[in-house]
């Protein structure tokens, strides 16, 4: 593992990242209730916030406009993707190299992999030499670490999401963003069985911003190191007053109420 | 993404691209009402037009007949395909290299992926090897991006078609060809969820004239850039005449009326 | 497309190949009714005859016989192959490399695609690659076009047949060979829609000569540019009796009465 | 074979390999009895025990701790891995390269190859591949033989498990880990048919310590030369003191009675 | 075809292979009867008899004992195995690299085909880049050619039988070993339409010495150039012997009288 600690990723050993390959992982229609979000613009200015330690985005999208924030954003290149329209096996390839992501500037690398998927094999495998292709560019490595698939009965239950952390550990990613698994005591043994990993909390579909809050706030008492969140924070009107309670919950240890 | 706009694929921003690959993805019925046509000479012939920025033919087809009219033609090299005889999961392999299309004298490339078949994964890792390549090769790309098989209900509803045109932008095409998806609104969030990428409409089966003009109108309107056209203009008797009224359409915001 | 006009295999622009590639295809039982000529010598032998333009055999059988004949045969390196014992989907994986054929020989190369099979595709992949080492070799490339599996309900139709020789052109080969589609308008039709490519008629199992010259006669009179025989040859008793008179309807346009 | 009698593998010509992959093979539940042994440091701590000749972890396990114990534990590298939640035939990709194992310090690799799997040829060659890096690096292969899936109906049968380790005789490993037969006799077959090859009993699920110890004395006269444990030891509360007694029966050819 | 008869393979343009692969193909049950020979030494002592032209064992095996006997023993390097716990398609992996087997001082490689599976193709492939390897080593090929699977109804009938030596001449193999397919006439057939390529008798499971050499005998007077024998001679209690007898019938052409 290397320490994310002192990468721009991190800022004290805390991390706050924005996703946004929402346009192929699951369609448009997530822009619909707001619709210049649809504009990838939009969601970099949103991760200028001070809160915000890297955006991670798909090939095209950093690609296009990366380039214009490249001072302002720390740029995490999603190197693998599906769209939400295809069935079958749960497998989401490689679309994008390190190589290439790295001369774009990329900071780091966020791959996914469906554990207990029938293609878990296929995803280990090439998880693994984007993993070892990042260690020659030297970018930190953040494994979205998603149990899905036929071997998978319930994605967020304990069990399930505690495995996931482990996975991160033992495939040798630098961080992973796993699922809430809904109680403190959970998180702190995913936690736990992390080792040194830093795991990060999945954001996953818009909530309350209170309900979203409280999640964050027990997965960061429960030893978690931050989150990667995406339709959660560009799904509201208003993203910045968001960070700024996120900012709060995360890098200053602050009390649920006094943000809430 | 590359600007396409200070490329020969483009005039002042938009494209009127030919596509003759029908021969080998639907079979040479598609020349029994004009006979002549299934000689590509004839269609580079139309291609030579002044509104045409493009002509999209096969491998075979471009290295037997585009040596004729390389001063006169601009070559859209498409790199693969299929026939229409074959069944199961939709799938276009990689017929073409990226290095020999552009040592044809290939201005850009042209790719199928079929998003939501049990094969994309397939289509995504080999579209995004040939995209570097054509980046290396410093030739832009179009993607013929087309939401079929076992997860698409209905490959030209409006909500398939914006899915089409967004994930030609998160995966780093320069520009995409979807299908019209019936309503001026329908364009116009497929335009917008696009971003930055241009969009190209694509021609489909014969239509009269007309119908097929009101399409194009419709679609430039809205803010698309331009059109792929196939059968709509070499299974016509007189092209040039279709060739000239869509000049005006797409180069000069004519009023539809003063067109038809 | 390269011209095969100025190459061996070529006569006038006529061609007439011999293929032996029936061992492996079909077994030795095509051998049973006149066992000598499981032995290749005597084909190629038989292969000498001026009429023969080439003679398309598989690897060992070429390693093997082709040193003695190399002054007296011109011949063509039938890539692929697959044994008539397989089932499941039609395929046919290459065997020999294009640098091996060129290093012990070979003016030309030879490869079927069986087009609708569900694995087209990976036919294409593997032809595009043997047809790419085969320019660089600058050796011409023949196509076996067999429209073939569970897309192809009848192989020797009219249509499939056209289709056949179209993909021919599409994918980029030098010449085609494609079935007798019954009728002489059948025949022009598909040499239409081959456009430039050199059309060869496919001899298929044995007919009398009388039928089996009466076919090539029309294929001529068609467009055709000569034939690929294997067992209306070397299964008769006399192959160079048939040869003579193939020599006068390929070459020469003779009236079929005055060879029959 | 390489011998690996003059390797930090064995001691005397017998071994003592802890295993803790079970985090990713079988995920974190193997750590509820006893949570502290979540944390690598743990085991790593056990094994610098004198009796323990090697310690096999997976890549991200190695990276992330190995480096603080490199001069107190032999490392063996785990390359190929699963989760214990998928489903479908048995397979273990490989997920760490040879050349990385031994940039890090690796004393020696790991596979596991599922015998009788659907999917034994896959593993075969990648086993093939990894050995054969290996022999390159100047590291000694364990084989974890398993006998796994459709074609095997009782993986720790006599008859199996004689096969297990004949296949690494077979495939050219340098010590195969099988599982305990049963009976002494079971096991002299075992290690006859395994030839020079040197046999590692796999420690399996835990039992009492009594029945552990008389297993491995058992396999110990039968011949073997040592074994690959992992639960046996670390879900242990006071793992030293059990491998104290592995020490006598392994190393000293202690009496039974004289240990337990 | 490269001519053995000047190899070490060949005694006067015969051979008397030994085969020693079934611990892995079968599995040590077939030591069972003659326990000592679960000991590669005990067979390559056996292979060190003047009238054994050959030794064909896995990688592993030859690995770790062919060292021992290189001044004594003519080094067949068996490439590819499995085991016979796989269900499934018939298909056999490559095990060892041609480069490896030459390295250690192989003097021939042997390769096993199933003809006839669904596998065929994958087989076809893979033995082609073995065989091609081959040459570049200067190393003759052995085809183990074995028609097996869904289209073959009876492996060893005279039609499989001599289709399986046609096999071996059309894909270039330097000699084959196929079954007895029963009668002397069926041999000849088979010999007959291998054309130039040698052809070896497979020995099969074990029976009577007396019913083994008489079909020794038959395939000899049939045109077969030797045999490749595992069982038939490991299997007994004094290989010695029968490799006595055998060298009068294979180099001697020996009355089958005078040598039972």
């Amino acid at each position: 593992m290397r320490s994310v600690a002192e990468t721009p990723l991190s800022r004290n050993g805390r991390s706050i990242l924005i996703a946004m390959d929402h346009g192929l992982e699951r369609g448009p229609s997530v822009f619909e209730s707001l619709p210049e979000r649809a504009d990838p613009s939009t969601v970099f200015d949103v991760a200028t916030h001070d809160a915000v330690t890297g955006l991670a985005v798909q090939k095209g999208v950093a690609e296009t406009y990366y380039p214009s924030y490249e001072d302002d954003v720390t740029l995490v290149a999603k190197l693998n993707g599906k769209t939400g329209m295809v069935m079958g096996d749960r497998y989401s390839p490689p679309i994008w190299t390190v190589e290439n992501a790295a001369a774009l500037g990329a900071a780091a690398i966020g791959y996914t992999v469906y554990t207990g998927s029938n293609r878990e094999a296929d995803m280990f495998k090439e998880f693994s030499r984007a993993r070892d292709a990042a260690r020659e560019a030297d970018l930190p490595v953040v494994l979205w670490s998603y149990p899905r698939g036929q071997g998978v009965n319930d994605h967020d239950a304990p069990d399930t999401v505690a495995y996931a952390a482990r996975v991160g550990l033992e495939l040798g990613a630098d961080m992973a963003k796993i699922k809430h698994p809904g109680t403190r005591e959970a998180v702190e043994w995913a936690v736990h069985v992390a080792g040194e990993l830093p795991v990060l909390m999945s954001g996953g579909a818009s909530v309350s911003e209170e309900a979203f809050l409280r999640d964050v706030h027990t997965f960061m008492r429960a030893g978690g190191r931050g989150l990667t969140v995406g339709r959660n924070i560009w799904q509201r009107e208003n993203p910045t007053a968001t960070l700024d309670k996120l900012e709060q919950l995360v890098y200053e240890d602050a009390a649920l109420d006094d943000v809430i």
